[in-house]
């Protein structure tokens, strides 16, 4: 099958593209074989590439990416969730999903509504986290009244209009700007723009960050929330530096969410709630660029630099 | 009356000697006026005293310090809680306690038991902050198996023995070490030795990490943090650089306690907490240098570069 193999921990061009790479021949019990239309490009894929993931890098070889959407191919033999030709999305990080096909466990596998294209499920995937942080600020979220959510767009499946108040958003470019307010984001500001800081700090404190950029933003953060504010960290590339005392002044909390930590429970909830926002039309992935299997390189480029503009979630078309 | 002032921003020299500085006239109804016996001598007070302290530094010229130990002097017209001749201890921002007199709030004061002396008054007050922590920790508390407490000894009221499993305790010069083991921490380590941290990272994750200087250790505490553990912050010099990733790993929680954003019912409890603990007998705080009145240069430098080892809290003894 057609697949990307990181063959050596490197820049983006250790990802070699293979025409007929190795397909798993064994399905276990509960494991679904889909046929991947798009598998979805994120920051941590480009970590794992460059082998210095904590907690743990996989071993080369191996074929990145954790989320995508398709077609069900086959069915282990104790799977009753899905059929052959069930379309789903999917967050797995059994086989990469920069492949032809890809093997996932059938609780991480979802259905697909027909509302919703290929395209616009492999941007759910790794989003799922937004139950559990919801369930985490189940409490804060009743009395909360303005939230901050660093590059929602980015994230494009994040339904925003869903959350009360959801009120600003960072990190977009014009364009994205334009889909972010279409996804209910009652204020929106590029963060590119001198000053937006001082927008942020007028008007009411924000209650709630959800924080994609830790490692950038989480000073202007912890300067940012209101008091006993919560700022929940779903992202960071490398170190911060940050004033303790400023945790202290607000007595903030500054917690985290983790997808590799998800209970069974969870994964089933997570898959519940989008299924919930794709009938009732409040899931709304926003697609950003789209590059083919074998410019994986670019992707894992542009995920990064975002020279494009962060215009929402980036894919790898595999059909093309 | 004797007391120091502070005429400008600045090193320690900066802390002025009067023997005859002006006495507060009016006392407010709620107010008692206290004839100060021994001051707590704190990092905070050096922070304000350089002019660097958020959220908000005094203006000079002011009289430094916030708790103390004395008789109470005067009351003011309304006060029920206390009578001229009382023994207290207090923890106040109102008028500053390197002074023969000090003005506090009667809710700010609370009984000193006959069991105590001045000295070991003075070295509860600023540490009142354990039971907002042990509050905030409640649920966390009744699971959690091991604590690292960072300094307890230095914090000295700490009664760190009436903690489940108490267990480590660093920041603690050899003397301290005894003193340490007499107030109940199960295992003592210094972490001026070398290996401590393989120590503490052997047996038991750490539920629970109370820090007393984030800007030093709190890289440190979210490598030895249990999952879904929580570090407190109830101190910090400076900047700290992390790696926001270490939260998202094990999902931890990181926040804070402030005495500045105490309500009045949390002082009370705060106070009653402490008058069981007098009562009982588990209120032992453990005295580190005593400094003369005039001495307070000293004894700043000495709170911050501890080259007298971490013994217990220092004071300045107003009355020699």
């Amino acid at each position: 099958m057609k697949a990307i193999v990181v063959s050596a921990f490197g820049g983006p061009d250790v990802l070699k593209y293979f025409g007929n790479h190795e397909m798993l021949k064994v399905l276990g019990d509960h494991q679904i074989f889909i046929k991947v239309s798009h598998a979805g490009v994120n920051p941590v894929d480009t970590y794992k590439r460059a082998g210095n993931y904590q907690p743990s890098s996989p071993k080369p070889p191996y074929t990145p990416g954790s989320d995508g959407a398709g077609l069900v191919h086959l069915c282990g033999p104790k799977v009753t969730k899905f059929k052959p030709g069930d379309r789903v999305y999917f967050c797995d990080f059994q086989t990469g999903s920069y492949a032809e096909y890809c093997t996932v466990s059938e609780d991480r596998a979802y259905r697909l509504h027909d509302n919703l294209s290929f395209e616009q499920g492999a941007a759910i995937g790794f989003h799922t986290s937004l139950p559990t942080v919801l369930s985490l600020l189940k409490e804060k979220l009743e009395k909360a009244k303005r939230f901050l959510f660093t590059e929602p767009v980015e994230g494009s499946a994040w339904p925003a209009a869903r959350l009360p108040s959801t009120s600003a958003s960072k990190s977009l470019a014009q364009l994205a700007l334009k889909k972010a307010r279409w996804n209910g984001a009652s204020e929106v500001l590029n963060h590119r723009e001198d000053g937006y800081m001082e927008l942020l700090k007028k008007g009411q404190p924000i209650d709630v960050i959800i924080e994609m950029l830790a490692n950038v933003n989480l000073q202007k953060d912890l300067d940012l929330i209101a008091e006993e504010g919560v700022i929940v960290i779903v992202g960071s590339r490398d170190r911060a530096e940050i004033l303790p005392r400023s945790i202290m002044m607000k007595e903030s909390l500054v917690t985290a969410v983790s997808l590799f930590r998800c209970t069974h429970e969870t994964w089933k909830e997570m898959g519940d709630f989008f299924d919930r926002g794709q009938r009732d039309g409040w899931v709304r992935p926003v697609i950003g660029k789209v590059y083919k299997l074998h410019e994986a390189n670019l992707a894992h480029e542009e995920v990064i630099k975002h020279q494009a503009g962060s215009q929402g979630k980036i894919l790898l078309s595999i059909d093309d």
